[in-house]
Formats: structure tokens, C-alpha cells, sequence
């Protein structure tokens, strides 16, 4: 079993790309960094099987598209995002396999009404993995001012995420201070969105936030929705 | 245990937090991002006993002395430094405990003449974890063209870290591209530093590097000789 967490500098992104018995799946790829992908593809001898979005990005352009045409892996975005361009989409607790593994996708609304988290299960070696998308950032969460968004649901969406194993990884969609992991423990102790008594006093906290939009937003959003290629 | 890999966006430096039994190390730590330590030092709950730098850097100001200052950790410097500020300087297979656990510094001149990689020995439910400052990097090595630095010296430092076991961790002093770990296998495989003959076609690639000196140079390593204080 393999997990690489990838960073694009310019979007801030992590790209996680996951293995088990050379049965590859990349989580959040981006364009711009496909040459890289396919390198560690080939150098690893992992054969690509899927490729998942968690959530229709505004900030950067997915590599889901060019790595279908590449490599010939499946695409996958949730059910929500009505996707035309996808290969398939997934809903609330589908099982995604590869090699002898499976994600389970787990529908979390809020930043977009199409988010998702992955959670890869533990086993006796290692604890479990979420794949957190813009769910739950690091000591942050993802805006809820578009697309969609709804901070109340992000709320629910975050407390269900919470009923995992405290000890399991946060692997988030984004940092913006170059910290690459944290634990749902952690959050739930210091994440300061985490502190708010409810969903009410939650959506308070988001719409005082005021944020300008993403500088790519009227590309990134159209272009995503065609799998990246337009 | 604990291992977190921290990114400094401005000098693509990772910092390495490390910790057994509540007994931190910070690899590499970045002035800059002292804020940062210190959070997460308070929020893991975590007494910073050490604070370590691979070699004197030359692109980024050490955090070393802020961290004594602000902790009362001890900071250490490879020998071979000539450091006067540091609390203690260690030297090759020098043994640096934390909690239950220990680092064996590795003297591995080349990138400078007082580089060193901290290696931490794996156990029944991790691999071993090699942080290799700026000898090592992900399919690169580190340049050899300033600070006593010799590309033979490296590639013998380089050989002497390839007798480690082959899934053994790298984990580098920095990354340009995004990429933050790799293991000793995958790099003596598809590292194109480490594909020629022998020492001498070594100096030769890294001859022809030509490379500029780092922007903050003339800054970093007079102020690292002080500990990041002057």
C-alpha cells in the first residue's frame, strides 16, 4: 500500500495519489501537473484505475479529463455535480476499490453541494484516512459563499465527519501554510470553526467571512465541468 | 510517535516535527515560520527538546535560536559547522534521543562540508525514515558549487546512504515541484543523479550545472552562523 500527497504551488492544492497491488487511484489532480503524475505512474509501476474530483474546484483546472485520455483510468465525480463528462459518479457511501482497498465516498455537503470526503479504513498497520477535500481544512473549513454552499449543511457535514476515529488522518484539499496533515482529534481540539456551539452559530462565523472570489473561478468552474477540457 | 512535514512556500523548505512520549525535534526549522512551531507545539502538547539543522542553509534563516530562546530546547548543529551559538554540535552516528526514540546523524559531506542526514530506524509498524537535508532530494542531489561543498564527497555520502534499507523513507530538506516524500529504492532506481558510473562522472553532471547562488545567500548563512540571530 502507497499514499504520496502531491503539492501544487500555485493553487495550494494536495493531490493524493493512493496504491495496492499496483492499482493506482489520484484524489484532486490538477492540470497543470499531469507530466508529473504520469512520471511517478510509470517510475512506480502503477497502473492509473481512477481518477476522483471531491467536489467541482473554482481554484484550479482538474487533470481528470487528460488523464482519462492518457491513461485510459476511470473518472469519477459525485452524483451531484452533474457531470456529463465523468465516467461514472458516485454517491453516498459507494465503495471505490482498488487493488484490495476500497474509499468510501461520503457525501458532505456545504462548500459545494457536490462534496465529498474519501475515507480509506485503517487496518492493524495503519490508522484511517479522510480525504477531506474543502470539507475541513486545517484549523479551517471551506468557504461556503458559493456554488451552492451552505454553511449550515457544512455544519452537519463536519460533525458527521467527527464521528469517525479521532485518531484518524485529515488530509486536506488545500493548506495555505504549507501544513500537510492533521487528525480529526486535532481539529476537534483546535480547529477554531469546530468551537461554535451549532449550525446556526456556524453560518454566523461563515458569512462574516467576506472572502473576494478565487482569481480562476469563471474558468476554473466551467472548465471542471467539462472534466477539464475546455 | 509523530512525523509532520511542514512546507515553507518561500524557500520550498520541509521542516520535519518529530515525537515520542511528548519529546519533540524540529529538522530544519524556518524563522519565519517560528509562529507555526510554536502553535503546534501547544496545541500537540509537546516539549521541543531539540531543534536540529541538517547543514548551514543558505537560502532561509534558521529558527534555531528563536526556538531556544522561545522553549529552552537545545539546538544542535553538525560539528564540522563551527558553530559557536549552538548548545551542542554532534558528529557522525552521534545518537539524538527523544522520548524512546533516537536519530543517528550521519555525516554526508558534499552539498557542504557540514551536511548531515538524521536517520530514524524503523520498527514493527513503520519503516525506517531518512531526512536527508540537502543531500539527498527527490530524483535530485544537492549542488555542490559553494560553502566547501564537493560533488565527490557527495556522491561517496550518496553511496554510504544507499546501504540503508531499499524502503526506507527520504524525506528532504526541500522540494521545487511539489513532491514531498520518496524511499531509497525508487530514488536509486529513478534518481538521474544517482544513474552514473562512478564519483567522477558525478563531478562531472554536477560541473556542468551552473547554477545562481540563492537569492537570500549572502544573508542566510552569515545569520545561520549566529543561529538565525543576527
Amino acid at each position: 500500500m502507497l499514499m504520496r500527497q502531491l503539492f501544487d504551488q500555485q493553487s495550494h492544492t494536495y493531490t493524493y495519489l493512493l496504491a495496492d497491488q499496483q492499482q493506482a487511484v489520484l484524489i484532486d489532480p490538477v492540470r497543470d501537473k499531469l507530466a508529473d503524475y504520469l512520471q511517478l505512474l510509470h517510475e512506480l509501476a502503477l497502473e492509473l484505475v481512477m481518477a476522483l474530483d471531491t467536489h467541482t474546484h473554482a481554484d484550479h483546472i482538474t487533470a481528470l479529463g487528460a488523464l482519462r485520455d492518457q491513461t485510459g483510468c476511470r473518472t469519477g465525480f459525485g452524483q451531484q455535480s452533474g457531470s456529463a463528462c465523468a465516467s461514472f459518479t458516485f454517491t453516498d457511501q459507494q465503495a471505490l476499490t482498488f487493488g484490495t482497498q476500497q474509499l468510501i465516498a461520503l457525501h458532505t455537503p456545504g462548500h459545494t453541494d457536490d462534496s465529498y470526503c474519501f475515507y480509506w479504513a485503517g487496518d492493524a498497520q495503519h490508522t484511517g484516512r479522510l480525504f477531506t477535500g474543502d470539507t475541513l481544512l486545517i484549523r479551517g473549513t471551506g468557504r461556503t459563499d458559493f456554488q451552492a454552499g451552505d454553511a449550515k449543511q457544512q455544519w452537519l457535514s463536519l460533525q458527521r465527519l467527527l464521528q469517525l476515529p479521532g485518531a484518524t488522518q485529515v488530509l486536506p484539499g488545500h493548506d495555505y501554510r504549507g501544513w500537510t496533515r492533521s487528525t480529526l482529534a486535532e481539529e476537534q481540539a483546535h480547529n477554531p470553526r469546530l468551537q461554535v456551539a451549532d449550525a446556526t452559530a456556524y453560518a454566523a462565523l461563515m458569512s462574516q467571512l467576506k472572502l473576494s472570489n478565487p482569481k480562476l473561478m469563471d474558468i476554473a468552474v466551467p472548465a471542471n465541468r467539462a472534466c477539464g477540457q475546455q
